[in-house]
């Protein structure tokens, strides 16, 4: 089987008209919902840090950083909005992979189109192409690959990211098996970095790395024509017992961007059943802090493994925290970005809360549910079952919810009619002439640091 | 084990004093050995191809090319150094692990040093520690890591780059933890990329990301604590059955550069045995191309299993098949890189005698040995057991060797005067007050294409 090739051929032989309709409007929500995870993060210490690093080796400034005043090379650009739209862990999943699908692929996009431009049609067009050859490649390694210890986003976003500028610069189909092949020999990241910085890095390192696959194939620069099922290749290397057939069955029939789903709340998506259930107990029983003697979960043996921090130190560490997240849901009612600052995650408020948090794992919870039970200081319990968290494709964003989200993360960055028009922009995304308008449309008009802060005070 | 802090702390602690005289004369051989592929290497279309796609987003040109007039920024410069260092396959190798140590951790620092000066004997300092450190690591992961897929040079070389230039800013304790941490979530590099560009390409990736990583670590951006021995950290993810404490035992105590070789023929070193045994074998019986009837090679496994192309249709595609390697050793008693070329793969004498070539594997032949028997027209028959190659540690290239094959391979770029110069300063590199003037010093002076050319004509 010629796998990489089969797979070139189909990207590079796609056409716009191919695309439904629905899946033209969910890669909008999509870009929608990135843009407002950068807007969100572009200003983390985490983007400075790596600004103050690298910018003395950038190039020509012909990208924008977004919802920031900076512009830098392409390259430099998909690096730096990677880590800025994912750096808050509010980003898109591809639930059935857990992969983030449009960090990697937006940020590599953006960055190309504003050296080559190309109407917003092109742009949706070569986003779900990118989306689908990421998407379909995590589906033939999952979910062995994700348990061995790979950030699935990464080691498959660089191939998104590669399939979508080739896309968008129109590569051959030989152009475009050599574009996989150097993605694939770029493939990496440790799920080791999750609680740190380095989380982000991997995406921005796919974004960049997918960018540079797609400018290398173009001039000729060869890989292995298998890089994907080659004896040496990224299946066999990467990943146990793939099923590489899942990468082209059904190619162009379904769409996996069909299958996102957007954050309601910016930490590690296991979790977000857990807190759904604590902000349903808190409301429902309209319950103050002081009342709760303590907080017993049942959930799948994946949240205590990825998020099984008790006493997180920074707000990087909280969002990998289930203690943390039914602590901050009992005390503020919230767990939105001041509830994962470093100045929330060492609160002695907070720290008391997480305290009284327990976790019992249970391999018959399914990842989508969580069972929270509360004890209150006068001997009452409560119960909440949720079985598809807030957000899921049982239960997902709409798109005014998305909207809202945009609004709150852009808060800090534009002022609310800015914020608007960029909302109306994306929506007529395919409309535009110049994809590129979107990053000029987030520029923020003048410097702000109204970043929602965190006030430290229960409510 | 807190393997990761420990071994940044040798990094972080180690002072030049610490340095055998043996193993800084070990560096300036293998920073000759390298600089004189770079300059075999630098017009290579892989390198063409790669300028050409990347230096349009390139940065402040602080950094030399070597062997060229284009100037880039440091990480480009590393990049391409790399590739250019690479691309030929006449690079060093560290015996035990087949990594080739010299050119991911040369190409960052003397990108590194181009833009923040330092001393010939800093940077050999740095260079030696870098080299120690990718070394030590692929100790703890060989033979499985290897045998596994992983192109080596490039998955250890991101450590030992991120080392070397983390050593040269003088990086702390923590700043290294970060450093390494950052380099192992980009480890990367497939096997299935050896015969096409995407092969160089990995040592560049590593080049460029040692780097990076250090710049980021500099500025605070954090990793993992522990990227080396965490349970989803490079060791669990990247190796099996990896001995960890190969890392840090006796550290400072050996040195890996001792163990380093330098390969008298351009192509994959294991099949030096097998051209030793071929040119022994022509010149002892001063054997004409047209009097064989037939080449029989009984060799290692893996022989096969890397080199084992019978047709290869380009000159990278030759450097993989030992069936090339032996053809070209009786045709034109010599295997260099005019028997390398585009041309000389396609060539009708070569094709005709490659046909006349048979390859038996046995395990029981030692890696470094090989057994050829040479059947003739006439019927006499001669055999060849080659035990050390040429180039091993046995039967080592000597100062004068490295210094010619400096000289072959500068011939394309530099007068005969111009080379000896730039010999000199690499002899007296630790009396330089200034590193970065190796780089200058192999500046062609006008540009010439008098790289060797194939001429096709048996000899």
């Amino acid at each position: 089987m010629e796998l990489t090739r089969e797979l070139a051929r189909f990207i590079a032989d796609s056409r716009c008209s191919d695309i439904p309709a629905s899946i033209l409007h969910e890669a909008k929500r999509a870009i929608l919902n990135w843009t407002a995870c950068a807007l969100g993060g572009c200003r983390d210490e985490a983007v400075n840090r790596i600004i103050s690093a690298l910018s003395e080796f950038a190039g020509p400034p012909h990208a924008t950083l977004l919802g920031r005043r900076e512009r830098v090379d392409a390259l430099h650009a998909a690096l730096i909005n990677a880590v800025s739209s994912n750096i808050l862990d509010f980003d898109d999943t591809h639930l059935k992979t857990v992969i983030h699908p449009t960090v990697p692929v937006a940020s590599a996009l953006l960055a190309a189109v504003e050296c080559s431009p190309a109407s917003g049609a092109r742009f949706l067009h070569a986003f779900v192409i990118g989306v689908e050859t990421e998407c379909r490649i995590g589906n033939a390694i999952s979910p062995a690959h994700y348990d061995h210890g790979w950030q699935i986003t990464s080691t498959c976003g660089v191939f998104g990211a590669a399939a979508a500028v080739g896309k968008l610069y129109g590569l051959s189909e030989q152009q475009m098996v050599w574009a996989l092949g150097i993605a694939a020999t770029q493939s990496s990241g440790l799920l080791a970095m999750i609680g740190s910085m380095g989380k982000s890095y991997n995406m921005g390192h796919a974004a960049r790395n997918g960018l540079a696959s797609a400018l290398l194939a173009a001039k000729g620069f060869s890989s292995s024509e298998r890089a994907l099922e080659a004896p040496r290749g990224f299946f066999n290397v990467l990943a146990e017992n793939a099923d590489a057939t899942a990468v082209i069955a059904g190619l162009g029939a379904s769409w996996e961007l069909a299958a996102n789903a957007y954050k309601p709340f910016p930490c590690g998506i296991v979790v977000h059943p857990v807190i759904d259930a604590c902000l349903q107990l808190r409301n429902e029983h309209t319950l103050a802090p002081e009342e709760i003697e303590h907080i017993a979960i049942t959930a799948h043996p994946l949240v205590l493994d990825l998020t099984g921090n008790k006493t997180p130190h920074t707000g990087l560490e909280a969002k990998l925290s289930v203690y943390h997240s039914a602590a901050v849901s009992f005390l503020y009612g919230a767990a939105g970005i001041p509830q994962y600052s470093d100045e929330c995650a060492c609160a002695p408020a907070v720290m008391a809360m997480r305290a009284r948090v327990t976790v019992k794992v249970d391999p018959s919870v399914p990842r989508e549910a969580a069972y929270v039970r509360v004890g209150l200081k006068d001997g009452r319990m409560f119960n909440k079952n949720v079985l598809h968290a807030i957000g899921t494709l049982e239960r997902p964003m709409s798109d005014a919810d998305i909207e809202t989200k945009f609004k709150d993360l852009a808060a800090g960055s534009l002022s609310p009619c800015h914020a608007q028009d960029a909302i109306n922009l994306i929506w007529t995304f395919d409309m535009l002439d110049d994809a590129g308008q979107l990053a000029h449309a987030v520029v923020p008009k003048s410097m702000t640091s109204a970043t929602p802060m965190f006030s430290g005070r229960p409510h």
